[in-house]
Parts: C-alpha cells; sequence; structure tokens
C-alpha cells in the first residue's frame, strides 16, 4: 500500500488541487491531508488506500505497467472520499476517522458541493487519460457509480424496515446491498488498473468479481467490528452499530434463525427506548448466542476465499497476485 | 422545444426508469413528472427543456442526424436536474417550480442522494452511447461538471462577502461565476450534441461559446426578474431576491457605481435586521436609480449579440441556426 500511495500521491494531489480552493480544502480536510484551517493535520488519518493499491496491483497482475492504472488510482480513491462524504450526511454520522464528518466541520450544503466535486473530478481524470482504453475505463466507472448510488438508497431503505416478520430485511438482501454499496468499488478498483493496461476482457471480470467477493468479506469484518470491535482500535463506541439500530449482517442472521435468542433479540431490537450500554451488552451477546457472530465470520471467510480461488484460477502475473493475497490478508485481519 | 422533448423524452424516462425505484421515485418529481406518491402531479411543471433543445438543435447545425444527439440531451437534462436539487439543498431554498423542492418533500439525504444517482446516470447514459466521439462527449460534459461545480462554489462564497467596501463582489467576479454556474451547462448542451454528431473542433467550440454567452444573457434576464419580475409568472413573492439578500448582476452594478442611490443601497442591504416589504421596494427602487436593471438588460442584450453573432460567423446549417435565433428569443423574452 505504501508503494502504491507513493505512485499515485502525486496524481491525486494535483486532482485535488485543481478543484476550487474551497472545495479543494473540503477534500484535502476529508482526505485527512488536512485540517480545517488547510494546515497538515495531526489528527488527520488518511484513509488505508486500498482501492487505490487494488488499482496499481490489478494492473500489474495482467502484465502492464503500473503507470497506466494511475487515473484509475486516483478515480477510484475520489470517488471513495465522495461516498464517505456524502453518506456522513445521508447517515448523521458525525465523525469519521475520529475527527468530525465533513458536513460537521464545514456544514452540510458545503459537505454535498464537495462531495459533488470530488465524484466530477474523479469522472473527469478518467475521461481525460489518454490511451486507447479510456473509454471502457469510464463505462466500468459509471457503472459502479450507479451501483454504489443503488447500494445506499437500499441500505438507507434498511431504516424504514422492521427487525423481525414480514417485511423484515433478510441476510441475502443484506448481502445484495453490501455487493453493491461496498464490493462494487472494490471490484471497480481491481479492475480498473487492469482496462487501462488493456487487459482481455475475461481478465478485467474476473479481477471485478474477486474485488466484489473482496467487498463482501471486507463489510463482514466491519460489521463483525461495528458490534464488537474493541472501541480503541475502531474509533466507534462499543456495540455503536447496535446502539444505532443499524440492520448489518451480524443481527440480521442472528434474527433469521429464529430461536429463543432471536426472539428477545427482536424484542429488545424493537423496544422505542434504544439500547442503553445493558441493554446493548445484552443484545450482543444474543447475536453471538443466535449464531450471528459465527455466521458473519463463516461469510467473511467464504468471499475471501471465493476472492482468492478466482484470482488463482485466472492467468495473471504471480508476483501482484502474491501481494493482492497480502493485501488481502492484511485487510481481514483486523479482527481475528 | 416541442420535438425535442418528443425526440428525447422516451430516452429521458428510460434513463430515470434504471434508477433505483426509490431515487427514481425522487428524480421524476424533481423532473415534475410525478408527485410525492409516484402519480402523475398536475402540479408539477416540468422544466423548459432548454438543453435538451439546444442538444438536439446543435447536431443538426452542424448537419449531423437529430438522433445523435439524444445521449447527449438526456445527459444535460439529468445534470441540470442534478445541479438544481443539490443546490436547493445548498441555498436552503424550499420551493422548486411552486412545488416543494426535493429535499423538503423527501429530506436532505435521501435528496443528496437523488442527486448522486441523476450525475451518476448522466455520465453513464454519455459513456454508454455508441459511436466514435463518445470519448469527446465524456470529456467535454465531466469538463462542465467541474466548471459547474466551481461555479456553485464561488455563489455559495459569495455569501460571506461584503456588499460594499473592500472585499465587496465586484460585477466582472459575478459574472465569472455566473458564467460556470449557468453558462457551462448551456454551453456544453450546444456543443454535445454537435460533438456526438462528429462535428469538427472549431464548430464545437463556436456552439459552446455560444452557450456560455446564451447562459449570461439567460441569468441576466433571471437576476431582472428575482427583482422586478411578476410573481404570478416567477412563482416567487415580488423583490424575492432582494428580501434573500442574494448577490445579484442589478444590485452588484448599482452597488458598483457609487453614488447616492448606491450608498443608501448599501446602508438598506448592510442593515442586520434584513429587509421588509417596505425596504425591499425601496431597495429595488434605488437599484433601478442607480442604474442596474438598465445595465443588468444591457448584459442581456449584450451576451444575446454574441452569441447570435457567434451563430452567424459559424458554417452552419441555416434551418436550426434559424430555430436557435428563435429559441433564444423566446428565452429572453420573459422581461420585456
Amino acid at each position: 500500500m505504501e508503494r502504491s500511495r507513493g505512485l499515485v500521491r502525486p496524481a491525486l494531489v494535483d486532482a485535488v488541487g485543481r478543484l476550487h480552493p474551497w472545495t479543494g480544502e473540503m477534500a484535502a480536510y476529508a482526505m485527512g491531508w488536512a485540517d480545517t484551517a488547510g494546515r497538515p493535520d495531526p489528527a488527520g488519518s488518511e484513509g488505508k488506500g486500498v482501492r487505490q493499491a487494488l488499482a496499481v496491483l490489478g494492473a500489474e497482475a495482467v502484465g502492464a505497467d503500473s503507470a497506466d492504472a494511475v487515473p484509475g488510482a486516483v478515480a477510484v480513491e475520489l470517488v471513495h472520499t465522495f461516498s464517505l462524504l456524502h453518506d456522513d450526511i445521508m447517515d448523521a454520522d458525525a465523525l469519521r476517522r475520529q475527527r468530525p464528518a465533513v458536513w460537521k466541520a464545514y456544514g452540510t450544503g458545503p459537505a454535498v458541493l464537495a462531495g459533488d466535486a470530488l465524484l466530477a473530478q474523479a469522472v473527469a481524470i478518467l475521461a481525460e487519460a489518454r490511451g486507447p482504453h479510456t473509454g471502457a475505463a469510464v463505462r466500468c466507472l459509471c457503472g459502479t457509480l450507479n451501483t454504489l448510488v443503488s447500494g445506499q438508497a437500499q441500505d438507507l431503505r434498511f431504516e424504514d424496515r422492521p427487525w423481525y416478520g414480514p417485511g423484515a430485511v433478510g441476510p441475502e438482501q443484506y448481502r445484495a446491498m453490501a455487493e453493491q454499496k461496498t464490493g462494487a468499488l472494490l471490484g471497480c478498483a481491481l479492475a480498473l488498473g487492469a482496462v487501462l493496461g488493456g487487459a482481455p476482457d475475461p481478465a478485467a471480470t474476473a479481477l471485478e468479481r474477486a474485488g466484489r467477493h473482496l467487498g463482501l468479506a471486507f463489510q463482514a469484518v466491519d460489521d463483525v467490528l461495528g458490534i464488537w470491535g474493541d472501541p480503541a482500535v475502531t474509533g466507534k463506541p462499543v456495540h455503536a452499530d447496535l446502539r444505532r439500530g443499524k440492520k448489518t449482517y451480524p443481527v440480521l442472521t442472528a434474527l433469521a434463525g429464529g430461536g429463543g435468542a432471536a426472539r428477545e433479540l427482536a424484542a429488545l431490537l424493537a423496544s422505542p427506548r434504544g439500547l442503553d450500554d445493558e441493554t446493548a451488552a445484552r443484545a450482543a451477546a444474543l447475536v453471538e448466542e443466535a449464531g450471528g457472530r459465527a455466521a458473519t465470520r463463516d461469510e467473511a471467510r467464504r468471499h475471501l476465499d471465493a476472492a482468492r480461488r478466482i484470482l488463482h484460477e485466472t492467468p495473471l502475473e504471480p508476483s501482484p497476485v502474491r501481494q493482492l493475497d497480502a493485501l488481502f490478508t492484511h485487510l481481514l485481519d483486523r479482527t481475528w
């Protein structure tokens, strides 16, 4: 990830630097590069840069030059930042990477604008890339943007649905949402470098599928961390997702089991008073008892295995595939 | 405009229909096609469809088939709807075309999402268009999106600047903002159909410039209507822009004149109490007395003349140019 960051960083800084100064300042804040006064921010932590690393390794995996991937890497990082920024507005999440979210720091209107600027610049950077494969790359990114927005729509709509009984969100529906909201951009990241590098369609498609599985594995790990993660590591309070009433895979699988623990859990979650320290801890225990934690761990492993299998069954360069393998392990080794 | 609407409408309906049903519903509401329950809305008024008409006539002006323009026409209409939708959030405008704005009808978060969906779909529709000129068309749209967002950033930043004295917004700065916020998309609309139709660069550039001038003329007329427009026609209260403290061309030119009327106007506008019926009427009279209304009318005429001159100096098909001419007259003949 260090290596790809070094490769992509100048182009990413340049892309943000060409925005209107005010949206550029908000973008730099959102990227973790600066505080709200535009100074380097010791409290700012950059994202992991997973998506840019996937783009670079995707290009190398098809034998292309890593430099071919750069516009794709910049585009997916900008899209990722855009989506965090707008999602935080929609979800009313006040904190992002342990700092105030952009809408908290700058106001909702400016944050909407900063997200728009990032999205527009993402597509522009890719569209302006020179080379014979730009058109295919732009189509790939645009399809992903539609999918991403659709996934976010599904996630927002889940909020209004009951925890249990008719109309409840099933684990498969959750998986379909997560594949769109999280998987699609990781799939696009992995495919985009390859597409820009002139990969044949089957290789690009395989990378895209591998990235989607990676995204589903990643989301499953995130869901486990959202309930049982160490607050010192996650930066979120303990049992955060339960307190916020977020419908995630562990809870939905636990409820779908339908046993005694599931029924007690459903009653707790449906309480109009919400969850306090004690009831949230009880709910977490019930999710575990009803098998939700184990099922989510299995879900993560299954999708990680699928991602790896696709990589190894596809004719790709061995060294970048080994690095992808190591990256997958690193990404998913956050809880266990 | 009727003719181009008939040509473009099926593709536009299809593009909105392929969104997630919920964002599609919000988009249909924003387009004036449906009420909040998704039923045809007698109170909904569609936009004028200026941008799609410009795209179609732009293609015809370079001798291309009007069908070539359709993806471009769809894209610019979607971008226009996106920008109204997000701008209404940023400006806290509760009404749009005499109905609640999307954020008022559906909530801010969902409105952010609906705008994102429209923006993503706009670029996707264009990127998926078949033909040898898709890449150039996508670059044209992406450049415009960056410009549009930058124009909106400038406009929002004007709010924090003083009416008068050091740091005040000058008429030239206002014009530069309006060229980006309003002119760029009209320029893109007029150029995009031509680009898709394979126009040579000089013709596309000329159409783009003509569209920008049209946009500046259009904005000047809008600014006059925002102060002196008939509420029955504009759907806004009398002196709306003055009451909202909006920095527009008539006011900024009046203030820049610096005479007695300008000084009285500056004092009124700077009052922390804002403007009531009486002071707004007085401010409108002062803008007129200080020459702001006449200067804005001149501004509109100057840019309309420039747009027409460019069209007539460029080797284009005479019949579509005549239709563009008539469209310009129709658009700008809203006040006088």
